[in-house]
């Protein structure tokens, strides 16, 4: 397909290294960028046929089939308005909004004009999550009971990410719009979103947003997704997701250890490791760095969904979900309570309660842990149901 | 020095195979089980000269210099006001109390008697710990902004622990003290804690405490303190720790990935691993458990220091601030808010609060990010003092 | 780019998954089967437009420009000699030969013809291997001293493998040229190799061939390329590579931990993890298996080679090179000595020795080590040219 | 019980360390050094009673009971012989000589004296490796094929070492002692070691003897122990093992991964990591360096086994089999054939010789390999018995 790229900045040429390598068919026609220079610069590196500084002119571009929005958060929402307007299918960098109304009248605009809204949240579509989510719906760790998606670094590379204004917010916008789809994704993204209790704070940039924040998502059956991101981190970049279900446990380590480790003195002088603090000692590079954070595999699902007329992995409607429940985790950072997730628009499954997830041993009692003994005895501990009585008991071996 | 045991399960097992191994000086002298088929059998297992069902008795024994308690929680604060009134010296296992108050009298009572009262945190005495916070302490890691502790497992071994009544809680109680005690050593043990928000529920188990529980410590310095504990995990002993510095970062696994893996068809007969939950597959045992869980280094500082007339590096007064820390996040799981720790008794730096970690780039702006790029340019992001502008400025390496 | 795919096992299976993947351009048109059933069924599994059973028909197909082989190893020459025959360029899947003649004879074929011989070794396309040698030809780890390859696991899944006649040998045919060919990039493939010294054994299967050899490979610049291969290790896929450089040190881990770990009791019915020997307990999958072994990149590497007429990174002539240090490495083991690599045919650099890396300290002295002693002495080991007497010297830090 | 110290420099303050901390029972008494200096400062240090230049003196020093050798390899003879003659037992540091003629002095004459000889092999105390080796005499690995230990650093910190008079040699002699009995540990202290095939070469260092070596020690029973040692690596200390059996694997990382990893940008001033090769960047310490090196279990057991009566795990007769294993060693690298381990005292098992491991599947076919298929389906590869042929089986799941 043909591709017009809105931005030519760092996203855009991750976005097009993606695009224009391993032999994929979909190609970028078209940059745009309100700078001249820039976008002439990258229309000459990816031999593009055309460039624009008229936004525009690039999104209808006749032979344009699909947009690409890779703009700074302030700009995504004229620019989906612009291709819906256009009638062109789009495809939007995270997050989709700086909050969920701008999302929201962005979901609104593409649905009514029949495009295609795919949401460009890469790191739910690495391989290893892909993998994790499937086996996860399969049955793999029972029922989910809590997530963890860290990500943290020391700090954007572009002035606009530290405005506040330009980008919604801080590392709670950047980053935990990855960790909370990440955290949706393995609890299922039909389970409510109900409240979120974060805090944040500004520890060490001068800025006026937060560079380090944690939060805690509630949804409907219980679960609990978490969320840790910083501008803050020294070492590289920390990507990271731990998934805790009634029978099992995931860890991925999606950017600092994977299988890949190094140690230079740096006296030689070639290329060592991207995103690392530092060019000698032990580093840790990754193999393909599109590869690992999940751009390939975003754009395959993208593309075919859109040739087979299906929703791909990530919608519009999960960015504008994603920025709901950032919309909490903000406001509670501030009133510093739980905070209602304010969804307007709710697809998913309704009226979803905790699970009692109480196992009977005998009609008098709960069964609170079975254990095996080194000596091979079981050992029981039960709750008399009446009572409330806390017992254990012993099955010696060979009985 | 000779020793009086308190409790004979677990617990005490495992301090008194680190104390009767290596060649150590220390020697358990009585122990005392209400119940006497348990005391004798522990006697008999250990080779002790002595032992009761009378707790009076062992702490009374005339040769015993110090005691041990090692026993249930609802018994630590007759255990020590019986310690105390005897005049003996007395180290305690963990938590202090089931809650502040328990454990100011405790507190109260060894002080007052002038006796020396250790707490016994062992995750506080790995080497790897140690090492890390002697690290921390000389700088390596700069100021410290957030610390992360986290203990989970598939649930205690023993009846007591599922009884509210009796251990004082569920998770946060059993496994909290030592990830609150850890954040404290990591950020300082002056710096007061302020306030608790936390997160808790009973997600599996028919009991009426919580098994799993996130919480987040704040500190006068603005350091935040997070623990994670859980009852629900399944994989083994989780055990890790994580800081975050201005200079740096630390990341300890201290039981399931230390250097140690091993693949078996459990065909072989073999002892394989201790609290793993399988014993065929790839498993993760530890060299020698009780050194990496901390208890040889553990006992060597508090007899070196009782001998010595130190305090040693865990006090009870320790474990009072460990409580009141606890106290609030059981209050905070309940009201759903940030609650204050209420320290009447507080010995650190009082008045601090969080530095200004703003760094000047001239007169006109602070510096947000230095970055150097792959062509050896440096870019660097500004926000203008006054107007709070944010801009980038790219110098090229020539320059 | 249309193919034939000769062949519809398992490794044709893989080819061809990762070629109608990830939108790419280049599709099998037809494929070659002995067997009809097989032909069909692979057919349409990946709605091909046709089949055959006739090798030469599927070579000489119209459309087809080029032939992959994934047929067994007795089979390549034949097939080679059939492309080279019709004028069409030819990928073969490894190892090239059972020997060197008959790599030989393969590599003289498709020159003769003027066709393109690609060389299908996966494990040198993977992308932190890609990654690894571009950073040891940058100069990151100087001077390359020693190579280590491992390829280990329970064994192959078709009868083929353990036929000698078939393979041309065991472990050291099926593994050991992936092992040997990551040596040959690592310390640089036109530096010579020598000679070999193996060896191998039948430890655990009733075959005719070795189920576990250990080699190591002597090149012209001194440095060793050592290769580790069995089909007794029990516990998946052991994927590892190492290199030692005189400035530096590279590890890598293919498959068994690359950041991708769970624990599943196996209560839960999904999928988990491919080439795993158990399914429960602690697993290690691997996000995307071909992505992680290679072939996307290898046929990327292919095809653009092909299309833009340079050479791809795995030639038939490296094949042979393979195959005349297999050879090599299967005669040492059962003559138990070193065994020259007979190269009738060498295309890199001749007459290279191992380089004097001895450093002068002064000139009466060579420079042993240089040593920071904790308390910031210098601490040096010299060696007196002359009378070869071994001193050391400290340097005090305030000197 | 009170000991004797021979020497002052890096070992001996390991040990002394080692035994001066934890509360441990046994004490330096004496300690000497040939240098009055050095002598003084270290009774100085650990506040030792006695220090002497005169080797006799120490050794026949009347409230020493045992002697600790912890002097340059070309001296351990002449102290041996020293502390026989005293009729005073003996433990000494490792390799116990430069070759196995020196070992076997030394092995006949505490015998002949009837004092204890203990050989202080601390990489076989470490407690990963106490704990594999139980774990392995159990059965969980099933019949041992293979082991691998490495050690590899940047070279040693005295004069001595790198002089092939004194030490015996180079890398091999140094590391190799520890790497060959820790191989002999895993696979069975009574199976003979016949042979072995060692390469090795200076490839950095202006010395006479090797920096770098590999070696192959066949067993009688068929079971390969090889080694890897190097004064060449960059990055820290390398000491790792692994093991393959029939039923199972281990893989032990004794010091560069113990799941302890620091970032730190070096501003801080703080003390990191003991043996790195920088201060800044990734960084990976041990908790405790005796610890996992093994120090504390290695004198627990030799002092144990002296009070009560019994041998220790290591003996000087094991120190012999190791020098005599390098003996062979040396003469390989020199002649390039596989050398036989000259043994004239050879106290374990004799005649045996490498098991048959075949399996049959029916009267007429042995079991090659046995894999369930992602379908259910059971595949087998079965070898004929009579005509050889081998052929694949595939059980359907509902069969």
């Amino acid at each position: 397909m043909k591709i017009a790229m809105l931005g030519s900045g760092f996203i855009a040429r991750f976005y097009t290294d993606t695009l224009h390598a391993q032999r994929r068919e979909d190609t970028i026609h078209v940059v745009y960028s309100r700078n001249e220079n820039n976008a002439a610069r990258f229309a000459k590196d990816y031999g593009l046929p055309a460039h624009t500084t008229d936004m525009e002119e690039a999104v209808n571009h006749p032979e344009v089939e699909v947009v690409i929005i890779a703009l700074p958060n302030h700009q995504h929402e004229e620019a989906v308005l612009a291709c819906a307007g256009a009638g062109k299918h789009v495809l939007c960098t995270k997050p989709l909004g700086r909050n969920a109304k701008e999302a929201k009248t962005m979901l609104e605009a593409v649905e009514k004009a029949g495009v295609f809204g795919g949401y460009l949240e890469d790191l739910c579509y690495t391989p290893k999550f892909l993998k994790s989510v499937k086996s996860i719906q399969g049955g793999s760790l029972g029922k989910i009971l809590w997530t963890k998606s860290r990500e943290a670094h020391p700090g954007p590379h572009s002035d606009w990410f530290w405005d506040k204004e330009k980008s919604g917010g801080g590392a709670i916008i950047d980053l935990g719009c990855h960790c909370v789809e990440i955290g949706r994704n393995f609890i299922g993204k039909d389970v409510k979103p109900l409240e979120v209790m974060c805090w944040a704070d500004t520890q060490v940039h001068p800025i006026d947003a937060e560079d380090h924040a944690i939060g805690l998502v509630r949804y409907a059956n219980g679960a609990i997704g978490q969320f840790e991101v910083s501008w803050t981190f020294r070492g590289g970049m920390d990507l990271r997701d731990e998934v805790m279900g009634t029978e099992g446990t995931i860890w991925l380590n999606s950017f600092l250890r994977t299988g890949f480790e190094m140690f230079t003195t740096g006296k030689g002088t070639g290329y060592v490791a991207e995103k690392a603090e530092s060019d000698s000692g032990w580093l840790f590079p990754v193999g393909d760095e599109a590869h690992e954070l999940g751009y390939p595999h975003m754009f395959t699902d993208m593309f075919d969904a859109l040739e087979s007329g299906r929703e791909p992995l990530e919608t519009f409607y999960d960015g504008y979900v994603v920025n709901a429940i950032l919309d909490a985790a903000l406001l509670s950072a501030e009133t510093r309570q739980w905070e209602p997730v304010v969804l307007e628009d709710w697809r998913g499954k309704t009226g979803e309660t905790a699970a009692d997830g109480r196992q009977k041993y005998d009609d008098a009692h709960y069964l609170i842990k079975r254990e095996v003994l080194p000596n091979g005895d079981e050992k029981l501990i039960l709750k008399h149901i009446a009572t409330g009585e806390v017992i254990q008991k012993v099955k010696q071996a060979s009985e």
